[in-house]
């Protein structure tokens, strides 16, 4: 039916709603034992056996949380999809499940919303989660993305935010700040393109920033590495909307003060470089950037020498009582108090 | 803090994001055992033991699906509950917890959300749900809500919309069509409001038709009394979209035809002199109105006893060969081809 069409852009009202869902979602295989009934009913059905159920849900709006100017529709369904699951596994729980709704206004030809599936799709084969349900519509105004994760876990292994212990240490995964300054540098090149539409920029030196920011991964590994490693963290949040509120997040929680220390906070030699070419205070940044995903846990201080050897985690700080407040130890060793705040607030002052 | 403020205007900008779910959230209480943690954390958990989980998801966007110069937002918060509750009702399971997802422009100032979520919470309190999360965010333009729901049920008496046989009987629960008047009559009201805002319009005759389009309800006591009755359905679904394709779906997934006839369509007698006073035919909008959400289903021939004396029920057809197709038998007793199409679709003939 659809290659007699203009292969380039094929109207959404060609294909109905009923057609439109077909098609977008007839590469869904059922991967997962815990998958009775997948999409095409009025619900999905699971069954989770012994285990328990964790379930998140985000729901990301052009113009607000992503811009299509930078953000290939691929990569914008592929990290749709990493968003959710990175709920999951900071719940120390393995994402089994999804649930993708996406509204569109008639700008969007079909082959845009082929491009997003095929991302979403992509996601759903790496992280191993079966695509189950959704709803297709049209919006008055840009795309817009809800996705619900299911994933399951045993009771004994989900970690909450509220179980951190004064004399714990914080830990985190990976590094931080670069998906921050990798927005910054595509907006850079987006006022760029508007001045000049034929300048071709080089982007060699901001890869892994872009790719950060672009092409995020959830932490899915850190589960069984933990496991391996015979660490079970006493509170997990995963980093989305910046170092320092989850901290905030996880102190006010479970009750806790901390010290972060800057001279411990993992960050990219690329990132050190593109924040001194914008002139921005790279600690700054790496505390408050989010979009990293990388997961934030608390161990118990002797489980230090279980995790670390290992290149996946940086010790940078450790829990206090929660009278001692929540602060930022500088590498001049004078003690900011921490708050959750994005750039653009700092930006202010 | 609050109660320093205008109490009629709060700009949603001076809660924040976590102040403000916070705050629209406070009321959420959980009532459900298999709630093991709700809103909070990364991701709720849930635990349905031997039981089977069943999700269901559906996206609302101002201008498309609903349109507030005469759905109030209390009401919108309920409906959006309804629809996804009868999602869960359709598969006939019991519906468990709920997240909700929002996305508002600036021009919503707090009490707007707090109509929005009262309605929301309403809902919950009835249908017996937990809200276990969700996502509170800002939108380019209108109100968008996503709502997911969960149920759960014993894997034998979960139904399918895949399960009809030949010779099996079309039932369908409460009367049809009145949603979709409801809707008629709201929106010439707004028109006369546009041209004479003092208008003050007389909506006695009407009542019926506009709590259907303003307060649906999803048949949650379906599942208890069929089991009292001890009838299990071959099939089921609600009816969202309008009889016919409801119809069309469960025959085509079932690979079964249907006599669908037209003097057995339940209907309230106000739909009937509002069609006339409105000059549109009771049947066509019976079959293609949609947003009744009452129940479809088909069961064994042999059953029929146990249901006819049930003032909740109504044999409207029965099914047939694939082979023979899926029509309407019309009063004049002639066969007609049923499709799905909805009421503009119908008038540009």
């Amino acid at each position: 039916m659809l290659e007699d069409k203009t292969p380039q852009r094929t109207s959404l009202s060609q294909l109905g709603e009923f057609g439109l869902i077909d098609h977008l979602t007839k590469n869904f295989d059922v991967k997962q034992p815990s998958t009775l009934k997948s999409i095409g009913d009025d619900a999905a059905v699971l069954d989770f056996k012994d285990k328990k159920v964790v379930v998140s849900t985000d729901l990301l709006i052009e113009g607000v949380h992503f811009d299509l100017s930078y953000m290939p529709l691929r990569h914008l369904g592929y990290k749709a999809v990493v968003v959710n699951v990175s709920d999951i596994c900071a719940m120390n729980a393995k994402p089994t499940q999804i649930t993708v709704s996406v509204a569109v206004s008639n700008r969007f030809p079909l082959e845009a919303l082929e491009e997003l599936f095929d991302g979403i799709a992509l996601a759903a084969k790496f992280y191993n989660v079966d695509v189950i349900g959704g709803d297709t519509t049209s919006s008055q105004k840009g795309l817009i993305i809800s996705i619900t994760a299911i994933g399951e876990a045993n009771e004994v292994d989900i970690v909450y935010r509220d179980g951190a212990n004064n004399g714990d240490l914080l830990v985190v995964t990976g590094d931080l700040g670069s998906a921050y300054m990798g927005l910054q540098v595509l907006e850079r090149e987006k006022q760029v393109f508007q001045v000049n539409p034929n300048n071709q920029p080089d982007l060699d030196a901001y890869t892994y920033l872009i790719e950060r920011q672009l092409k995020p991964e959830a932490r899915h590994d850190i589960k069984d590495l933990l496991e391996k490693l015979e660490v079970k963290p006493t509170s997990m949040i995963d980093i989305s909307d910046g170092l320092s509120s989850e901290i905030i997040h996880i102190c006010k929680q479970s009750k806790v003060g901390c010290n972060l220390y800057e001279e411990k906070i993992p960050v990219d030699p690329q990132f050190i470089n593109v924040c001194e070419e914008f002139n921005i205070d790279s600690t700054t940044v790496a505390i408050n950037g989010g979009e990293d995903y990388e997961l934030l846990f608390t161990i118990a201080l002797e489980d230090f020498d279980k995790i670390k050897a290992n290149p996946n985690f940086t010790v940078i700080g450790h829990l206090t009582q929660e009278s001692e407040g929540i602060h930022l130890v500088t590498r001049a060793n004078t003690k900011i108090p921490l708050k959750a705040r994005g750039w653009d607030a700092l930006s202010e002052e």
